[in-house]
């Protein structure tokens, strides 16, 4: 029959990232494309000897209901994670999510009516355009430099927009691996303060910087309760098995809580309690400078081959860390026509336009280089620049 | 500062039963309030074992990112599981989903605007309505009687206010425990489909059967994809593991598809691989007669202590399977009230109000006789007729 599908699908798509993925399975793809951390960083052994704990000693509470807010345990070590990133925060603050996707969803669907504008850098995570778009969010994108989300842009949007909340990725965004400056930071608060504006600030990355000194999250700064900060173990600890978090003032917290018990009544319970003995029984911050380790090394790899092979008119982000570096093409390169012909080449990336809400510039690219070899990325960047040199002959170049 | 929350949270309260599961955990306290599985049942050792054998053999794919669809090789038990329910069922046809609660949400999510119609028994479940009021449903509920929602009711119903959607819990409904009869599934079908109406047919404890003879979910009669039917494991194996699956038409499937990778991209890869271990390699259905056999015993015991305790004008639900029974008080007694008494004589129960979307019939609760041990009943019981008698002394009985 015809389904009469709700008015917010009207604007859903699948994910692109996630369609490209499926293309990534074929034999011999080089994938630059997805945000996947490198399995040979899991911690394998561990987990299984977490599982087997967990189930030994607790194994029936393990495999009950629980309560939405989350294991009080591991709420308690994410407050302390909190406090070592220069937060103020007690287990209270904490409510234990599905991933950190979402926290993503629980916040529009506790803050956003239909047509509420969310302002957002420019790119933005996709998956987070997707979370808001499901409650008919309104996009303003707000104008970055290589020092992140500008002060100034932000300013004129808010007195023109009147959004409801500010979504930025401080730390090596996705997908433009930038950092928000630490004045910007000061700034951006200030502006968001001013005007009552909810910040959610979504740090997947931070901890995985190479180089450069730590930047206290804005999340740190905030005395009156209008930053929801996000994270997740995916990238430090596995994504597979689903646990983030989102830290905030109690009374937000509250209302995040109702919108869970709707969503999926808890995380796993098993999953969480994983979670908490490997935090509680392993060293956590030694597996997170053996993964710094590792994606340091592709990285400078990666940012080498670039400048070695890539022709003159491409440009690229120089990250401090995170997952991500992000290409721009001259003027008149479509970054989608060009994935056709690295996909012939057997290489993949993700092309930059599903990464803009509110526009349709289509000469950026994504690449990851967490979840490829050395020798994968050697070779991947150099059928990446043939490509490249391909496409700037079919606009005159 | 103060939140400008969004509307839908204006209409949303904690949930009822997970209040009261705070009370419960005061010394000496009987709970017949929770939907909680009996802990004893769970199968521990084995899941233990499946854990181990899935990280051994694929640990780092275990830990990965997956697809939002869900496990390949569970989606295609949980299709073969549909087959022998009498539902023509294929691994496409199968989203999986963190607990059928993620299920109604992502169902709200792609079929409901504000102000769409849901048609639901009366009572109904509960997290149900929270689920479909998160996307701002209306709500009428149906008549029913001991055979189940009357399809002359259901007629006039759906006449009256074109509704979007039919939600009903056919086997041992929650929270009542009836049981929808079987010339009234092909009523509904007919009704339904006649009036292109989509039917969530929701069956968590279809398995758990005390007495009487199994009968075909509407499912099984759909030849035209207006059936969504959704389960879970959390009552056949565990609900720590948050494994739920929701089974219908591809065209479906594919939204539903969209919002999940929006709310959390996807389950926990962990779990869904151990409980694909867990249904490959070990013996589920004798595990279930278990569980049958357990709650069986108890729910006979209920039944029992009830009529040999409770005083004249109170009645309860007779049903042939499930967890739950729901007893009726004379006009005049509020259950809610009767619930503080109650705690005070330690024993809880669930009062029945919140079961209703669209009334404020308060004469009714709901006991819950799968979590309670067969001591904690003949004494819970005990407790209750002396509360039950109490409350008839209130309104002059």
């Amino acid at each position: 029959m015809d389904y009469a599908l709700s008015r917010r699908m009207g604007q859903m798509r699948p994910s692109a990232v996630r369609q490209i993925l499926k293309v990534t399975e074929q034999p011999e793809m080089i994938s630059f494309a997805g945000g996947l951390p490198a399995p040979e960083c899991f911690p394998v052994a561990e987990i299984a000897q977490c599982a087997q704990r967990v189930l030994g000693e607790a194994g029936p509470q393990a495999l009950q209901y629980a309560v939405t807010e989350g294991f009080g345990p591991l709420r308690e070590k994410f407050a302390a994670e909190m406090q070592s990133r220069g937060v103020a925060c007690a287990a209270e603050n904490i409510l234990i999510t599905s991933g950190s996707q979402q926290a993503l969803d629980l916040i529009a669907k506790v803050l956003l009516d239909p047509g509420d504008c969310v302002l957002t850098e420019s790119p933005t995570y996709l998956a987070a355009i997707q979370a808001f778009q499901s409650y008919e969010a309104r996009f303003v994108s707000v104008r970055m430099d290589e020092w992140g989300l500008v002060p100034e842009a932000l300013e004129e949007a808010i007195r023109r927009e009147r959004p409801k909340l500010l979504y930025v990725i401080p730390n090596f965004q996705n997908p433009s691996g930038i950092t928000l400056a630490v004045e910007r930071r000061r700034a951006i608060y200030d502006l968001a303060l001013r005007h009552r504006i909810v910040i959610v600030e979504d740090d997947p990355y931070g901890k995985l910087r190479y180089r450069g000194t730590e930047i206290p999250p804005i999340a740190a700064m905030d005395q009156e309760g209008i930053v929801l900060y996000i994270s997740t173990v995916s990238k430090t600890i596995t994504p597979g098995l689903r646990v983030g978090w989102v830290a905030g003032h109690p009374t937000l917290l509250r209302s995040l809580v109702i919108a869970k018990q709707a969503a999926d009544l808890h995380t796993s319970n098993l999953d969480q309690r994983i979670v908490d003995r490997y935090l509680g029984d392993f060293d956590g911050e030694a597996h997170i400078g053996k993964i710094r380790t590792l994606y340091g090394v592709r990285f400078a790899l990666m940012e080498q081959c670039l400048t070695e092979a890539m022709p003159d008119g491409y440009s690229w982000t120089h990250p401090d860390g995170g997952m991500f570096l992000w290409v721009s093409a001259p003027e008149g390169v479509d970054a989608g026509a060009m994935l056709l012909q690295a996909i012939e080449r057997k290489v993949v990336f993700v092309p930059g336009r599903d990464f803009f809400p509110d526009s349709s510039d289509c000469r950026h690219f994504r690449l990851n280089f967490s979840n490829a070899t050395e020798e994968k990325i050697r070779v991947g960047i150099t059928r990446l620049a043939e490509v490249a040199r391909l496409a700037l002959q079919g606009v005159g170049g």
